[in-house]
């Protein structure tokens, strides 16, 4: 076959699928600054400042808080690998494609899941995540999805992490879609080990993936009988690298551009503040509601359950999924994002996240849907 | 602790350390394009091309050749977890710090790593290398630096990998630093599975690591007893969204924008073609040695063992390594690199890396060095 040698030239998409969503300009521009060592005394200060803003964004003072250097699914497993020892009882909520993933990360690590299942698009139920917390007293830890990107879900983060720490768990918690987006705070949770990623509200570049851990997880894996499967995501080795002080173990070669992206995109969460990114998503995403609506599509979520960033709608019966998604791409550079797992061809997920939850973007998904759909 | 709330602006290094090296500013142009969905139809066509690319580079037909989506510590792992498991046994050659990660990286798997030692600054041994291969019949593969980062050192990667074909060992083969730099055949030399960097000689930006397996390495893989310790490094998942057709099964978010990088970074290399890049790198390597010799300085690895790309030269006797370093750094806006391990305070090691393996790099190192070590 013969080699294509063009440079390639992406179209400028509309990103309101699930992620990657619309990158800010000043994020690209950042992105691409000259790369320097990733020993390099400025790149050390670098990846202080970006601690610090990472401990700013999930609202903590963990002191291990930094992006593992790969995407969202690698933060996971790093939080898995480092806590999870073979024979641990870990209990995992699952009501999405996210807590089958924390499934298999458990018994990778030789570990025993114990699943609470709800369904797919309903958040995780406490009384259920009780039950099981009695039934397994010797359990290490729980694990669940603050935000499901596969159902646009919200679990109440702050209930099941009381819940948890009252039975004496370890508090797990994907926040690949929450955070930037909806209300987290780390600390007041309580919320021992976390993982998100840099390609949903934060808008930027896909690749990396913020985690925090709690001192008590941190004595957790000192005290670790067996040493931790993955030499690239042990945290013992890479804490030497985004270690406090001027000297850093060599561990692995840091992503350097894609930190001065992340960066970029953590001083613009942290102009606008929390509360106002947090506000503004909600704004959007109700401006979205009634736009969609009035198309005639409904919400599969309760209310009450929903994430403003991700807006899982219906599949009107007689319309075919695919030529929708497609005529939208192709017609209007526009990507909303397809359902997964038990709701593919049944609904459309729509992102409003980070960057991308503007008025403009709003608008012109609900004009191009309304086109698309009437023709 | 207040936040500092600046854009980083990073100072326009000459980077001539172990990696990462100079990037050709077409790369950073590339990398800065609009993201795209990690789904979207000309996205996957990129995926393939990019594969096409990575062949051609590899000099391989291996069907299962992709970027892994971390740096190359990741890309090492990937090998490792995929192809040992618990009990298995490996002969692993150290002749520096990389032969020592595939250690643990075996041991982790809980394999057991039969270890080949060479003198760090010389090549990896091949009669100490048959006698292992005598000794343990029973050896279900073997593993060796091509190019080791730490000390510049080429081994015959040619020879080793046939001699462990003749005592049908797999072949593991650690390319980092050699892709792109000097000769590689990864299908004539029989490599069972290989993996590099993209911040070494192909001079894009650090975050992903290129890897290749053969057939027979595939077989192993599908052939395993018990499922791959890695979620996100599992092969046999990441063929099903890096694998042929239009189909694609999401596995995790590609890192798109380093996608668009590495992409136009094997483009510039396909453009150059491969031989001419290795005499480039050879024929500057020997400016490069003129003027360190000129200036009194000792290379420490035999001539015939020298990679062009990294050159270990002596520390002369009273001269202060860290002040000699951090004064290119600052006055002259040049990196060059430490030792490693024990041969730390010892040497420089010196980069000339595909983009950065130019005329104007050499004449300016050795003007550098000359200015600095002579005040």
């Amino acid at each position: 076959m013969s080699i294509n040698t063009q440079s390639f030239i992406p179209p400028k998409r509309t990103l309101m699928g699930p992620g990657p969503s619309d990158v800010d300009p000043r994020i690209l521009q950042a992105l691409s600054l000259p790369t320097i060592g990733h020993l390099d005394p400025l790149f050390v200060e670098l990846m202080d400042n970006t601690k610090q803003l990472l401990q700013f964004a999930f609202q903590t003072k963990n002191a291990l808080t930094m992006p593992i250097s790969a995407p969202g699914s690698a933060g996971m497993e790093a939080v898995f690998v480092n806590l999870v020892e073979p024979g641990d009882k870990v209990i995992v909520c699952q009501n999405g494609v996210f807590g089958g993933r924390m499934q298999q990360n458990v018994q990778r690590c030789g570990g025993r899941a114990i699943m609470v299942q709800d369904d797919w698009g309903t958040a995780t139920d406490l009384n259920k995540l009780e039950q099981a917390l009695k039934e397994h007293p010797d359990a290490k830890a729980l694990a669940f999805v603050h935000a499901e990107t596969s159902t646009g879900v919200r679990s109440d983060a702050q209930a099941i992490c009381a819940l948890a720490k009252q039975y004496e768990c370890l508090t797990i918690v994907d926040a690949v879609t929450s955070l930037g987006g909806i209300e987290l705070a780390v600390d007041e949770w309580q919320i021992d080990a976390i993982y998100s990623g840099t390609q949903k509200c934060l808008s930027c570049v896909p690749g990396l993936s913020p985690v925090s851990f709690s001192d008590t997880a941190i004595k957790v894996i000192k005290n670790r009988q067996t040493p931790v499967q993955s030499w690239f995501l042990d945290m013992d080795l890479v804490m030497g690298y985004w270690g406090q002080g001027t000297k850093r173990a060599y561990h692995h070669t840091a992503p350097v551009n894609s930190i001065y992206a992340l960066h970029e995109a953590l001083l613009i969460l942290h102009k606008e503040g929390l509360q106002t990114a947090w506000d503004r998503h909600a704004a959007m995403h109700q401006t979205l509601r009634s736009g969609l609506e009035d198309l005639g599509l409904e919400f599969v979520v309760k209310e009450q359950d929903r994430l403003p960033q991700l807006n899982m709608v219906r599949i009107p019966d007689g319309i075919d999924d695919a030529l929708v998604r497609s005529r939208l791409l192709n017609e209007f550079d526009l990507e909303i994002g397809a359902g997964l797992g038990v709701l593919a061809g049944k609904v459309w997920r729509i992102g409003l996240m980070g960057y991308g939850a503007n008025q403009r973007n709003v608008e012109y998904c609900v004009s191009a849907l309304s086109q698309v759909l009437s023709s």
